[in-house]
Formats: C-alpha cells, sequence, structure tokens
C-alpha cells in the first residue's frame, strides 16, 4: 500500500477509506491494550471448551464482563501481532457482557447455552450497525440494517461478538490480503500466510482471541485456515446452517454453494454450536436451511462400533509433501490398531469434478468481482485479476449445460461411493481420511492448490479438519530424503507444490487430517472426528 | 397435422417421424384391442388402492397377469378416446407380470409393496429401451440406455410400467399437445382439455388405465391435470423424490425446480407409493435427494389434532369461477366443524414471487426449448413461440442478480408464515387450504392462468390436490349469479378468465382443493389431506 500524502486530493478514494477505517480500528482498540491485565484473564482464555467455560460462567466462577475483557485484550494483541481483526465491537460486546451478568444475577439462569461466549464472525456476516466489507472500500460505512440470521440466532442465545475479522479480496482465495485492511500474517511466523479465506480467524482463534469464529467455505475457505493455524474446521453441506445475511462476491451462484461453517480450539466447541445452531430450527428463519433437526443417533453410532475409513492420500495432481503424508499415515495407523477398516480410496472422478466447478468462479466472465473491487476503486489484486480475466461470460444457455455436467459428475461420485467396498467386511466406507492441503502454512502468496477441499464443495459433502502434529524436520527429512530429492513431479502445479517444501522453514507448522462425509451426514462426520480425536488425545497422554 | 402425402420427400422429417411413431404404437396396442375383456377385468380396475390391489395379488385373488391384462385394456381404450399414450410398453409390461407371477409362485411372498401395480409415466422419465420424447420428434429412436432413479426403484419393488403418457411440446404449460404426439382430450368432452402438462397421464388415470401415474411438476403440471380430472395429485418440494435420469426441457435451470410427484385415484395411493419410494432411500441413488427418511410421526401428528388451515381464495390477480369458489369454501365449513381452525391468508408476496420466476423460464432466450423443437424441425405451438421470443436471454450476472431477488421474496413468504397467527389460538397456520386453478376444465387452448399453483414451485413448497365435487349448475349459478353478472373484471387476464366461465358447458366437471405446507413438509400436507379426505368421505356418504 503506498503511503498516504500530505495532500488529501493526491490520495485515491480507496486510500481514504481505508485511513479513516483504520484510524477508526485503532480508536476501538487502543483503550484496550492500555488497560492492565486481570491476573484471572489468562485463565479464561486457556479454556478451550465452551461448554466448560459456559458452565463457569453460568456457576458464576466468571462474569461474562471478565470473560469478554480476557478475550478482548487477547483479540487486541492478536491483532498487533497479525492484522486479523476488521471492524471491532469490542465496546459493544461489554455493554452486552454486563447486560448478561445482570440477567444472571437477576434471572439466576443463563439467557441460553453460549451465555457470555465470545465470538468472532469473517466480515461477511452482517451484523446490525457495523459495516459488512467483504474487504471491498466500496462496501465501507455502509452498515447493515439487521443481524445475519446466524447472529441473531447466537445472540439470542447468549453469545458475544468481539469483532469482525480479515478476508482476502475476492473472497475467493486461500489466503488473506486485501487493499482495505491489508496482508494477515500466520501467528508462528509472519513472512507466512495463515491461509484463507477466513484467515483473520485462523490467526485470532489461535492466539486465544476468540473462542469459537464463523467462516463460509467455496472451495476451503475453513477448513485451509483450520489446517495452517492447527484449529478445528467445519464444513457442512449447504442448507444446513443459515446463510441469510451473509453477503458473498458472486452471490447468486448458487451450484457450488458457499456454507457456513465454525471454526474452534476444540472439537467439542465446533460439536456443539453446530448442534446448538440447528437444535434452534434455522430453516424457521432462513428458507435456504433445511427442516432437517439434529440426529444426535447418527453420531453416536459412529462412535459406537468398529468404522470403515476411506484413505485418500494423493489426489494424482499434487503430491503432498512428507510432513502431511506423515500424519495422515499416522492416523490410519492409529486407527487400524483400535480395529477400525482403512482401505483405499482413489480420486476418480476429481479432475472432472475440478474441471466443472472451476467455470462457475467465473461464469460471469469475472463481472461480479470486478463491480465489487471497481465500486470503492480498490487495486486489483494479482490474483483477483488473473481471476476476473480467466474466462468470458458464458450464456445462460451454457451455464445450464454445466449444470447438467456438475450432475452427472455428482451421480458418478455417488455411485462410487456405493460400489467401493472394504474387501474384508463387504462394507461400504463410513468416511474419508484424507490430506486438507498439500502442504502446512507457506509463505505469503504461494498458495496454488486446494484440490484436496474444493471437490468436496463440488459434491456438496460434508468435511472436518482435526489438527495433528506439526512438521518435524527430524521425522520428515529421515523419513521421506529420498523421496523428496527424487521426485519427478508430475506437472508444473506439482513441481511448484514440491518446490515450496522447506523442512527448515516450516518446521513446527500445524497439520492436519480432514474426514469428509457424503451429503448432509454431519452429525457421521463429527461422530467419526470424535472417534479420531480421542484416538490423538490417548496416544499423545 | 395435415396428412401425409404419397410423395415421402415432400414430407417434412417431424411429420415422417410423426407418422413411424404414429404406426409402431397402433401397431404396440391394436392385438390387445383384438382380445375379448375377461370377466374380472372390471373388478380389478375398479380398485382405486394401491394397497388392496397389492394385497390382492399376494394372495394370489388376481395374477399380476390379469391385472397387467386388465389395465392395458383400459389404457388402450382410453388412447382412442383421450389420445393420451406416447411408448406404448404393453407387450414388456405382460412379459414382466408373468415373471412377477413366477416370482410369488416360487418364493410364495411377493417382490416388494408394488407388486404388479401397474403404473405409467410421463414420457420424460427414462425407461430403458424406449425414446424418451418429451414430446419432439427430434428425440425420437433414441432409445433410453437406463432407466431413470425412480423408474429403476418402482420396478424393483414391483411395479409394472405400462407406457408413457403426452406431454405439451416445451412441457411449460397447462394443457396437452406437441406436434410429434398430437392434442390429449379430456374424457368427459373432447372439446376440454384434460390439463396439463401431465395430461396424458390425467386422462389415463381417471378412464382406469393405469393405477399411479409419475409426473413433473415446475408450475402446476401435476396438480392441474389432477384438478381438471377429478384425481389426486401431489406435488413434494424438490430433492424428496428422485429426478435424475428425466430429462426435462431448460433442464439446468435449477433455480425453481422441477418435481417428480405421483397422480392417482385414491389419497391412499399418493400416500402409499411417496412412502415406499422415500423408505427405499432415493438419496442413495441421486445426488438431488435429501437423506431424509419419512417422517411417520409427522403423518400421524396432524391426524390427531385441531389443525390450523390459512384460507387463501383469491389470489388478488384471477378471481376463481362461483363452483372453485363454492367448493373451497364447503371444505372450509366442514373444518370449522369438525373443529379445525380456519383463518384468512392474503395473497402478499405472491406477485412479487411470479415476477421474479417469470424470468428464469426465459433466462436462456427460449435457446434451450428452440433447440429442442428445431432438432427435429416440429412447427412451434403458438404458446411456445410466445415463450422463447418472450424476453432475450440475460446474462449470468443478471442470473445471479435474479436468484439473489428469489431468495429475498422466499425469506419475506417465511417471515410471513412465522407472523400470521390464528386470533384464537395464537398458533401458526399448519397448511394453506386454495384453489388449485381459477376454473375446472376448459376447452382446448384457453388456460392462461396457473398462479395458485406456480407460487408454491417458486417457493419450494409441498401441495397436495383433492377432488371435491363437480360444477353443478345449479349450485353454482343460482348462488352467485348476480356475482358472475356484475363482477368487474380486474385485469385482462382477470376478464380472461371470467368470460371462460360457461356453468352449462362445464357441468360435471371435477372440482379440487389444494393444500401446501412449507418446504419439505411432505408428511404434513399429507396427514392434513387425509384428514380433509375423511371429512369430506364422512359427509358424502
Amino acid at each position: 500500500m503506498s503511503p498516504a500524502t500530505e495532500n488529501d486530493d493526491e490520495q485515491p478514494a480507496w486510500q481514504k477509506t481505508k485511513s479513516k477505517k483504520a484510524a477508526l480500528q485503532a480508536k476501538a482498540i487502543q483503550p484496550f491494550l492500555d488497560q492492565p491485565p486481570n491476573a484471572v484473564y489468562n485463565t479464561i482464555t486457556a479454556i478451550a471448551d465452551v461448554e466448560e467455560l459456559a458452565t463457569r460462567i453460568a456457576k458464576r466462577e466468571f462474569t461474562a464482563h471478565d470473560v469478554v475483557s480476557a478475550y478482548i485484550r487477547k483479540a487486541a494483541i492478536a491483532h498487533q501481532k497479525t492484522n486479523c481483526l476488521t471492524e471491532v465491537l469490542f465496546s459493544d460486546a461489554l455493554r452486552r457482557a454486563n447486560e448478561l451478568d445482570a440477567h444472571l444475577a437477576h434471572h439466576s439462569t443463563p439467557i441460553g447455552p453460549l451465555h457470555g461466549i465470545p465470538i468472532t464472525l469473517k466480515d461477511q456476516f452482517d451484523v446490525q450497525g457495523s459495516d459488512t466489507t467483504l474487504g471491498y472500500s466500496g462496501r465501507a460505512f455502509a452498515p447493515a440494517a439487521r443481524d445475519a440470521v446466524l447472529v441473531e440466532m447466537l445472540k439470542g442465545m447468549g453469545a458475544v461478538v468481539l469483532a469482525k475479522t480479515n478476508l482476502p479480496q475476492s473472497i475467493m482465495w486461500c489466503e488473506t490480503e486485501n487493499p482495505l485492511w491489508g496482508l494477515t500474517t500466520h501467528p508462528l511466523n509472519p513472512a507466512f500466510t495463515p491461509g484463507g479465506s477466513t484467515g483473520g480467524e485462523g490467526a485470532l482463534l489461535v492466539l486465544q482471541g476468540s473462542l469459537v469464529g464463523w467462516g463460509t467455505d467455496i472451495g476451503g475457505s475453513v477448513r485451509i485456515p483450520a489446517h495452517m493455524c492447527g484449529l478445528y474446521g467445519f464444513k457442512p453441506s449447504s442448507g444446513r446452517l443459515p446463510y441469510h445475511g451473509v453477503p458473498v462476491s458472486t452471490e447468486g451462484q448458487e451450484h457450488v454453494p458457499s456454507v457456513v461453517g465454525p471454526l474452534a480450539r476444540s472439537l467439542a466447541s465446533v460439536h456443539l454450536v453446530t448442534k446448538a445452531v440447528i437444535d434452534a430450527k434455522p430453516w424457521e428463519l432462513d428458507p435456504k436451511v433445511l427442516p432437517l433437526p439434529w440426529r444426535g443417533h447418527a453420531y453416536r453410532e459412529m462412535q459406537s462400533r468398529p468404522l470403515v475409513f476411506g484413505l485418500l492420500i494423493d489426489d494424482g495432481v499434487v503430491k503432498v509433501h512428507p510432513p502431511i503424508e506423515r500424519v495422515v499415515q499416522e492416523v490410519a495407523a492409529k486407527l487400524r490398531e483400535a480395529g477400525h477398516e482403512v482401505i483405499d480410496w482413489d480420486a476418480t472422478g476429481h479432475a472432472e469434478c475440478i474441471r466443472i466447478m472451476d467455470q462457475y468462479y467465473t461464469a460471469d466472465g469475472g463481472e461480479d468481482i470486478t463491480r465489487a473491487v471497481s465500486a470503492g476503486g480498490d487495486p486489483f489484486l494479482p490474483h483477483v485479476s488473473a481471476l476476473v480475466n480467466r474466462a468470458p461470460a458464458i450464456s445462460v444457455y451454457e451455464y445450464w449445460q454445466l449444470n447438467r455436467a456438475k450432475v452427472a459428475a455428482q451421480k458418478a461420485y455417488l455411485d462410487k461411493w456405493r460400489r467401493i467396498r472394504s474387501p474384508k467386511s463387504g462394507r461400504e466406507v463410513d468416511v474419508l481420511l484424507t490430506p486438507t492441503m498439500p502442504h502446512s502454512a507457506v509463505p505469503h502468496r504461494a498458495c496454488r492448490w486446494v484440490g484436496y477441499t474444493k471437490v468436496w464443495n463440488f459434491l456438496d459433502y460434508t468435511a472436518c479438519v482435526l489438527p495433528v502434529g506439526r512438521v518435524d524436520r527430524r521425522l520428515d527429512v529421515a523419513r521421506t530424503a529420498a523421496g523428496v530429492a527424487g521426485y519427478v513431479p508430475r506437472s508444473e502445479i506439482d513441481r511448484w507444490n514440491w518446490s515450496l517444501y522447506d523442512p527448515e522453514g516450516m518446521e513446527g507448522m500445524p497439520l492436519s487430517v480432514q474426514l469428509v462425509g457424503q451429503r448432509l451426514e454431519e452429525e457421521k462426520v463429527l461422530g467419526a472426528a470424535q472417534v479420531v480425536e480421542r484416538l490423538l488425545r490417548m496416544s499423545s497422554s
């Protein structure tokens, strides 16, 4: 970003907006950095589970005011370190915390299951009275008239919104940078990306500046920052959680549906908030949500029997880095030891899915994103230029033919799922076990391949990311030196990815596995995630 | 249609195709007309309930062969009378009936819940080895390679496909005529339409030529022929019953979704086949079907308590004819007498829904339908010309904006449903009670307004049509002569509709009511339909 000049008239409109927003943001944060920390703050923010914190607030071990103050302090520090926040709502949050404390004092029961729980939102969710910028300066200073349905529901359950968080220009990117709010960095290394597009949440959560973050995912945007930052991230199928009141680039393109999903510091938190929202009947408020109550029996059933996992380690396009392969194989080995079946799953159909889905993103010739960027006169970031110029607009008739191809590819994948059986038990696969990304966190602007996440958006399947270990030079290089040196890349993109592997630079970066179920199998995937989680925590303790 | 000339070269290609298809059809039907009827045939075809017939076949009271033979005879006669069939599969059906009889003899149990039940399909459903013409000559002589998912499932349960049935050119019409197969007429009056687009099924079923007919509905195409012919017709929400393998005009336009639904001669049959298909887990075969098991508790619950009906008699655009208003009010009165609440419901939002949805049908500038008609060189019927020339194609960007407007209108309707409460009990409406069409069956090419059905497609709500009485000059004219004479139409379309009212010409034509529930409330709507049905049969007995 070019520095502001003395003469305001020489400054482009978007830079003036940027300066104004930055000044307002600093003003909203500064008072909280100046306050001395309370001794109890670190105790509070160390609690990763929503249920535990909610219980301790309900028992009046902590006031909501203390909880929110503790989180505000960590959020302010996280922002100084990573530039993760956009709209800052700290004062509102404290006001709401006081109300909640008064409610509890008066009624002796919490207002709902999330009473006093600090949450944050990717800067796409409408919050009444705040901007929803999406990272576009043209959307600044146009506060939302009402809360998004999800925000309305979460507030109704007692959650306290602390802030909104950064995302990339166009949203369609797996890193986090835009001209209005700048670049968000990885908590462990400022030269690295926290991933994206929900990257602000990733950086903030891992620095304990929030307990639950809400993002959106159309190609991996919840799962990728979860993977790179070491968090739990959940992508339901579309129609399960309410999207109403969440503006998005290419809005109206509903064939590769963007979905909302939570990121959190524990699997139990992901499970709790997902279930809480579904239990509150979001289909009564959002016409796109399906009237599908929480299916606790499916969640429990997955934890009651040996499961069949389909193991997909290589998508045939971009080979994963050695640390990625290591942790996925480690999880597979632990599952086998525990009596589960792990069978091979291949990438048949993935290339066709991706070939079709890429055409949706630019079916309008980039018009929607171009309009959004141009509305404020923002400069185009290189990946956004590339996206909007990738292909000319197609006709509505061609768009309909694309949908036909989509349904055919989805049917082929469904038939594949029916066909593949465990050679031992003859059973179908319950969930897939696969990498999230072909690499751990990488330097800024190095991400290029999201094929391990996006294919599940195209199929509208359910996916959950769990943190599993870290890049470890001793384990990874020792194990794979011959392979790393001798690997012959299959293509330019595969070569690029392989060239990114840097055991020294990546040392200590988080790793993950991704579990994938079929469409609308949220309970099943979360149940399987619980099985994996229990195995992992058992072996690490 | 112009007669075939002696010189084949002077005949356009579509007429040659038409002649060939007509000759093949006649050849497939004639042998069955020549056979003498069996004494038991009328006993068999008088049975309107799937369950009763299936039970009597399972008990070997009737063979599947006798059942299918009886239905073939009635279907052949129905076709002579109304021109309702397209592809005729009588010989295949008898072969299958013999297999089923052999199975039952050998195993002593039926092959499935529809063992030996004769069914028919609108000529959109792929049946392996038969054409799926959609009424386009360009699609003739291109047999389907495999069964549609629904057909595969029904066959697997023991149903026997007798024939496929006629539909209008473009499918997007509420009557039934195309150049390839000609005009289908109403069983009670050849000058009248049986409705459409599933008009072939309507005519066939009411003449007892089938026990269950399957159609599609994107604006009323199952419900309108049910209404005009005096049948039960059911339109589920999209994603409940499998559409895979059912080609349709404007395929790929998924925002106003076409759905499949059954027509039958009893409500119990509609309920049974809908439940049977859902119980067989269609989501394992069709990627667009939601994994939503049959919710018997919701079906039963509706039959266990006083319900709240929202009464919508006038959509504010086209006032219904006196007989329509009479039967809807009669049903409302019976419901009130039986202890249910019937409260007012208005048409707020309907005009906006229809304004938006009409733009989807022609978003491609008519390209899809023009291609389909032109592929075989078919002449355009006037309503199809009008449709494809109604508006130029819009851009994909504009199409996306249309989707945004759609979601906003759906949200407004959802909020309306939440807001309207019974003044007495304070409860929300369970289902709406409304007309299906503004008129009973009318002379060919007179239908113009389907606003009472199409709005529910836009909202993707669930709707069921039940036959209720008939046009009765004594009741209707006596009751409304002043109104009929003095009514001042609100608009050109309202004037047109009012001018169609002809108590003499319409005498004896069937009437219906439509029950409407929210999205994916199939069980609820069928449960409410059962409540209405019981009241109606009680009072008529």
